[in-house]
């Protein structure tokens, strides 16, 4: 195994263990509820979030098991937005990671209120567990709440319901990933910042380019993967974006397009993180696993 | 008009500003988002929330217009369950206070982004706006965020999902009031506490006495309209709770005994609200709106 292979086992050990660790049912009528958001947060996922969020930590020469609460805090946002984008009203996902959505293994209502209880908890996690500075803590929240809500990620899901079957241009198709998947990329590179409690506004600059850079270059390689990978191995239907007529990159650029430019993303993002010198080579390393993923 | 009326009146008028200046749609992409959103957070709603929140902080000595961004958070929360409650997966209700419901008026995928966004926003606003200290900010985050999870608002949705059906006891259908609207009751009274930044750990006890009290009492109320008052004046289906045999207090007490416990519980909040004196003169006359209400 690569030392790069190990370190991305170390840390979804460290994370899967702390989800799990903070999601015991706390009275047993809440035991379906909590059954539902367990399911959906310790399911196999690549963690890539929380990845970054340790990353960044010790790109700062933080500890990134100090960030738990942090890097927790953005896979549960990710999880609920899973869990709803997967909604019949929605996406009308049977499929995620090679499991019936939550929706199918629960209940439809089950899924909604999941969903809605992750949001909160990532917020209590937030306010509550870890080590960390009032202020530092605020910050997390406001970064959290802004690349969360409407004018992030729940706003890119809007804007990509609103443009299934129209013809976009590449500007739109930009905006919608920067809201949809770039702004939470983003918030967790900004969280492991935070985490450290030293990372000055030039660092937090740097971070927030190659944050930038690295977000879109994620959207464009999951683009990609929608046509090339099989279901199997991607763990949801394969050719579900062309069958639902989205715009994607591929669509675009064509196929070699969209490669090229998820190239050029991930060389702006690596040369982006040179004043922070060799503690940022699990950042520089993780920009290349996002663009070689298969799944 | 009376001197409570008009109390009653002006602080309506103060949230519905505050509410309406903060949703303005920040791109055109996002104006179906936003005004779902809006539609669903400005729409003649008796504000009971932010009432409170407003008294609690005047009980302190606090300026309530200072409030404001505490008080337009407890009510996106409100908002957002309210739209979620209201999905056919959920309740699957056409109207809500006399108008078509978000879903209805919509689309349930907008409506469920809706719901999010406001979710998001609740924490965004309480850690940007307004001009309070980082702990106190903190403390509200805290506050809000454990009052509408998997612990509290939405812990309590999902008790009564189980329990659809089910011939529940007095202990379990006052278990699931405390999370489902008692949670979100108490941390509007303390985040309008907070938001005072004069609260002692003595007063924000004598105020979280008198909030469970009124938080019991106000769905003691709300079960008795569902019999007693007509849809005109309800804006929702009048009967909608016998029809989904949903366990309610005049169910299981009769509907003099369910009379009898919300006056009870009034007596109870007034009685804890002693130490604060003449300055929680709202809340002690809010404690009589909520059991005399009649919608």
């Amino acid at each position: 195994m690569s030392e790069f292979a190990a370190y991305l086992e170390a840390c979804q050990t460290r994370i899967n263990g702390f989800l799990l660790s903070q999601l015991d049912t706390p009275q047993p009528r809440l035991e379906r509820l909590y059954a539902a958001m367990r399911y959906s947060v310790v399911n196999g996922g690549k963690r890539v979030r929380p990845l970054l969020c340790y990353a960044s930590c010790e790109a700062l020469g933080g500890d990134p098991a100090a960030a738990n609460p942090a890097a927790g805090a953005v896979e549960l946002v990710h999880a609920y937005s899973l869990i709803h984008d997967d909604l019949p009203a929605m996406d009308d996902d049977d499929l995620r990671r090679g499991q019936p959505t939550c929706h199918r293994a629960f209940d439809e209502a089950t899924a909604i209120l999941a969903g809605d209880g992750l949001q909160a908890l990532a917020f209590d996690w937030l306010s509550t567990l870890g080590d960390w500075q009032p202020a530092t803590r605020l910050q997390m929240v406001q970064t959290l709440a802004r690349a969360a809500g409407p004018q992030g990620m729940v706003g890119g899901q809007a804007i990509d319901l609103g443009a299934v079957g129209e013809k976009i241009d590449l500007a739109t198709l930009e905006l919608m990933h920067r809201h949809k998947t770039g702004a939470l990329i983003s918030a967790s590179i900004q969280l492991g910042a935070l985490a450290s409690e030293r990372a000055s506004a030039d660092q937090l600059q740097t971070l927030a380019v190659y944050a930038d850079c690295i977000g879109l270059a994620f959207q464009v390689q999951d683009d990609i993967l929608d046509i090339e990978s099989e279901t199997s191995v991607l763990g949801k239907r394969q050719g579900a974006d062309i069958a639902r007529d989205k715009p994607t990159y591929p669509a675009l650029l064509g196929l070699e397009g969209a490669h090229r430019l998820a190239d050029q993303l991930r060389d702006q993002a690596v040369a982006a993180l040179q004043p922070l010198g060799a503690a940022a080579v699990h950042l520089q390393q993780l920009a290349d696993y996002i663009v070689q993923r298969r799944f």
